[in-house]
């Protein structure tokens, strides 16, 4: 199995960036319309091709005249001209004034010949057709010479120069309709793992399929970097297709992604294909993660082999790839794309290799940025939404400390950190008043995992159903739990007696939940009554140690088939069309960090938790 | 003339923020494909619809096998089980461990029913169909189960997230390859004014037509806000189609923007359709520059009419209009959209309105930023790309002192302060020296101009050909200047002499220039030589006080018929295939300034200054 390949020489981090920089991928010119050319990067330096303005222009409304005609007017003594014409914008003067006449001209006409300066309208009168103007004005006053805003020859803006609206502006003004600008690098996305099913086509799990979450995000990455996207067809597990798509990406693009699949034969393929038309410039960076990193070159595009899981992709892209195609693209670093924070916690790492450790980030009651390690596998999606962005780790660090300050790259510029950041049990009421909030940010990791972040100070909240000393309780709710069951409920489950009793698939919640603990609780008070150890009801269940991941989890299995009985509530049972056997009732509640109560993001959820009644009534079992 | 009406009841800036914020500019929802989803913003919550991974997925390269066959096991003694088959990422398992069993596994492949956990390649060593392993596992080790990531019925994104690369990520993962967003508003753009023409088009500068600037600025600046500009066909001086052209924009769009006409006729239509279709709900408002902003209804859409001038439509664009459109897109504002500085000069305005003024930043030579006003008429187009954004002066207040902190709204979040900031004399060989640099900013306002901003201590560097005491020279070139007349000189000219003589025409430049203060020492020369006052030449010199811009200006008078004589280089005469009858020669000195020497674009411009010899060589009449 390649992916068995051992990285003995893994390039240090510099050497990688220097190695992709080295690359060549593109930087041409094209010329595109103007309506098209917000954000993009002029190739060559602009010259005015005429005057702007091209005529000298009226500043103002008011009256064409000689200055010399004004001067020792005063308010007192003001001088009287004959009132000769009329100019609007857009028209050329049809009468030109002599000494003793003024022509009446709007803002933006031109001056007719002879005047050489206007006075306001505000500064005169007019009557029967004679205009009294109370101010002198000296010749060029209130007039925009031809040529004043920019003259023909002269440089309006310079190559490299980003376009936006001001610009775009200045272009205009200049009569430019096309532009010549940076072409974009074109970036081929290709997809090689025989497990990959694009999104929005049938997976099969059985086999091991699953979404391909790399090609559409590094999508997103290469056109925020300033690249053109072009995505190839996912070419299966047909191997000669692979290399066709391949070798049609690396003809047709400038840079060509694959995003690390951890099957044998794509990972040969792709060897196979660099080896015959290309280069293998680069194998494996010491860097966690992204180890198996590859750089190269394919005919005349570059190449670079990104890991596979989501979050090492995106990293490697972010930290390697992006500032060559923005180098390329012509663009700049963007300004607010690191920011600083203290660590929430201790952070270990011994690898010996430089670490991108993912964070997300949150503001504590002082207002400061914590950055929480992202803890969960490098090959979940979710830790793609909840980590804002990395703090590398240099390989000689074997911690960070807590409060130790950090550098955060985010992921993009525009991240922010969330209004609120809570951990804890997993509930379809708080799911729906999540809603009702500006931007937070929640992770299900049950009563107990809600508990623990609340009491290490990472989380502005948590929300736990297993009582507890820990945080300032801002609100609550009851829900109704017990046993899911197919419906019409046919093996007749009357109770939890059932399933130690009788010969039931059960599936259970991870000890994490809270709805375990009540679980737990109601098998101790039925020992008790049947007078034997709890152990022996526990062991008595097929499927007591056989847990799924959330709320609705074991119900789905039910709805599957693939268990008769499942630990949740009566609520879920009734969205999903299940029976429901009642069991108990449980408090859930939400818990503030008592250092954070005032945060804005905290007090938006504590006014929602005195409006919840809807949801209350919304969701069957449930109750204040 | 309409553009004379007096606004008497001038609305307060707050008043205008909250009619545009009651306006109803669209807000409903859309279904955009995944790969077109990038910084959309979702528009209802986004639940899991499957399990993620869809299976147990083994976490790594090794072997799959039941936990319980490894308790014990150590490096010194390790654990032999045999390898009854391989299963790689996308295949289905065939083969399922028994006790005393294990399957060798890719990561990413289906863990085999039987077996509970796998033991990474690095703790087994394989030879002739039997694995040792060094290491016990607990069951689930480095598995990850089905639905650990994120499970079929959980939350996975709220309504109102801005979908970036990682949000695409998670809905790739789901298997989405559709999204409901939040639909950009469609914002009309209408241009109504009889002088203006769209870029690309014919100009007829003599009746006073000029480029239309507006449109392409406020559709670059609507879609940076999140919306979806239409650019209407520009009626022209057509009233009838004007208006149906504004009816239609009010049918299809949700807002309407027309750029403030300053031609009566046009301003007559936007009224009269307002009166008959919509309602007129604020009409002026006392800020500078913006005051005739007109906001109201058209039908169903909302309607706001911006000032004419570009800097004025732009600024008042982005105080009112942009936030109503991000708050209609679900965006939110952007984070760096305003920076501290320091005023660069003293600034006064006693006008009794809130006075936006535009300001260029540049950074001193401590690395602080510090705001110069731009001092152009708001009529120019230039101020667009001079300037870095907007201050805010209070109506209260009368002047902004030197050095006073102020906040910078920046026109858009990723403008930056130039690299260099230099204001000075125009010259062709500096104009090409500016493209080797990057980002830098020059105004022409000659060599006075030069020096005084240097001598403000504004500017980071001046270049005069006048000889003067401030700054520290770091680098120049002389240039011969001289008399540009027709190709073939048909009038014979032979210098100065024959201007105070003979019956020609002559353009000048203005007095900031250094060529104009070459030619007064000139003929004062002359003047000594002919034993006659100075004045006396100039008053004999048919022209002398009609001054151009540029310094091409002249030459192109004479390319035009308008002029036998233009003051020139010897450069620009060549490039424009005029004759050239040569006077003299000036040195132009590049200027720094004492404080700033060590900036990094001031150092990047001292590099260059060594490295002309090309540049000297291109341009005839240059030396050293």
């Amino acid at each position: 199995m390649s992916g068995r390949k051992e990285f003995r020489d893994l390039a240090s981090p510099e050497e990688a960036h220097e190695t992709i920089a080295g690359l060549d991928i593109g930087g041409g010119s094209e010329t595109v319309p103007l309506a098209e050319a917000n954000g993009r990067v002029l190739a060559e330096r602009v010259d005015a091709g005429l005057d702007v303005p091209g005529f000298d222009r009226s500043g103002l409304d008011g009256y064409a005249l000689r200055a010399r005609d004004t001067f020792g007017a005063s308010e007192g003594d003001p001088v009287a001209l004959s009132v000769v014409g009329t100019v609007e914008a857009g028209q050329r003067p049809a009468t030109d004034p002599e000494s003793g006449e003024a022509v009446e001209i709007a803002t933006g006409a031109v001056m007719p010949d002879g005047a050489d300066a206007m006075v306001p309208v505000e500064r005169t009168s007019e009557a029967d057709g004679t205009v009294r103007v109370d101010t002198a004005v000296t010749p060029g006053e209130n007039v925009m010479a031809a040529g004043a805003d920019i003259a023909a020859g002269e440089r309006a803006l310079g190559p490299g120069t980003r376009l936006t609206a001001r610009e775009i502006g200045l272009l205009s003004a200049l009569g430019i309709d096309e532009v010549p600008v940076r072409a974009s690098p074109r970036v081929g996305i290709v997809s090689t793992g025989d497990e990959l099913v694009r999104p929005g086509e049938e997976l099969d799990s059985g086999r091991g399929q699953i979404y391909d979450v790399n090609s559409y995000t590094t999508a997103a990455g290469v056109r925020e970097a300033g690249g053109e996207p072009v995505l190839y067809p996912h070419a299966g597990d047909d191997m000669d297709a692979m290399e066709r798509v391949l070798r049609k990406a690396a003809d047709e693009c400038d840079l060509v992604l694959s995003s690390g699949s951890t099957s044998a034969s794509a990972v040969d393929v792709v060897y196979r294909v660099i080896d015959e038309q290309g280069e293998l410039l680069l194998h494996g960076v010491a860097i966690k993660p992204g180890k198996p990193m590859l750089v190269g070159r394919l005919d005349e595009a570059a190449y670079v082999g990104l890991p596979g899981y989501p979050v090492s992709a995106l990293s490697i892209f972010r930290t390697f790839v992006a500032p060559a195609i923005r180098r390329a693209a012509g663009l700049p670093e963007p300004e607010t794309a690191t920011v600083e924070a203290q660590m929430s916690g201790r952070e270990r790492y011994e690898g010996g290799r430089r670490r991108l450790v993912p964070v997300g980030l949150v503001t504590n009651g002082d207002g400061k940025l914590l950055a929480a390690p992202v803890d969960k596998g490098s090959g979940a999606t979710t830790s793609l939404v909840e980590a804002d962005g990395i703090v590398a780790m240099p390989a000689d660090v074997n911690y960070l400390d807590e409060d130790e300050r950090v550098m955060v790259e985010l992921f993009s510029p525009d991240v922010r950190p969330p209004t609120l950041f809570g951990v804890g049990e997993d509930d379809p009421l708080f799911s729906r008043l999540l809603d009702r909030l500006d931007r937070p940010r929640y992770l299900r990791q049950g009563s107990r995992g809600g508990q623990r972040y609340l009491r290490d100070g990472v989380t502005d909240i948590g929300v736990s159903s297993i009582d507890t000393e820990i945080g300032t309780e801002i609100g609550g709710w009851t829900r109704e739990w017990g046993l899911v069951v197919p419906d019409g409920n046919p093996e007749d489950v009357t109770g939890l007696g059932a399933l130690v009793d009788e010969d039931l698939r059960f599936v259970n919640r991870p000890t994490e939940s809270g709805l375990r603990t009540s679980l737990g609780n109601a098998l101790a008070e039925l020992a008790d009554e049947r007078g034997v150890e709890r152990h022996e009801l526990v062991e008595a269940i097929d499927g007591f140690e056989f847990t799924v991941q959330a709320h609705e989890s074991p119900a789905r299995r039910v709805l599957a088939g693939d268990a008769d009985v499942g630990l949740g509530l009566r609520a879920t049972a009734t969205s999903l069309s299940c029976g429901f056997v009642s069991v108990g009732s449980e408090r859930v509640r939400v818990l503030a960090n008592p250092e954070r109560t005032g945060k804005a993001g905290v007090e938006e959820l504590d006014r929602e938790l005195d409006a919840i009644d809807d949801l209350l009534d919304e969701l069957p079992g449930y109750g204040r």
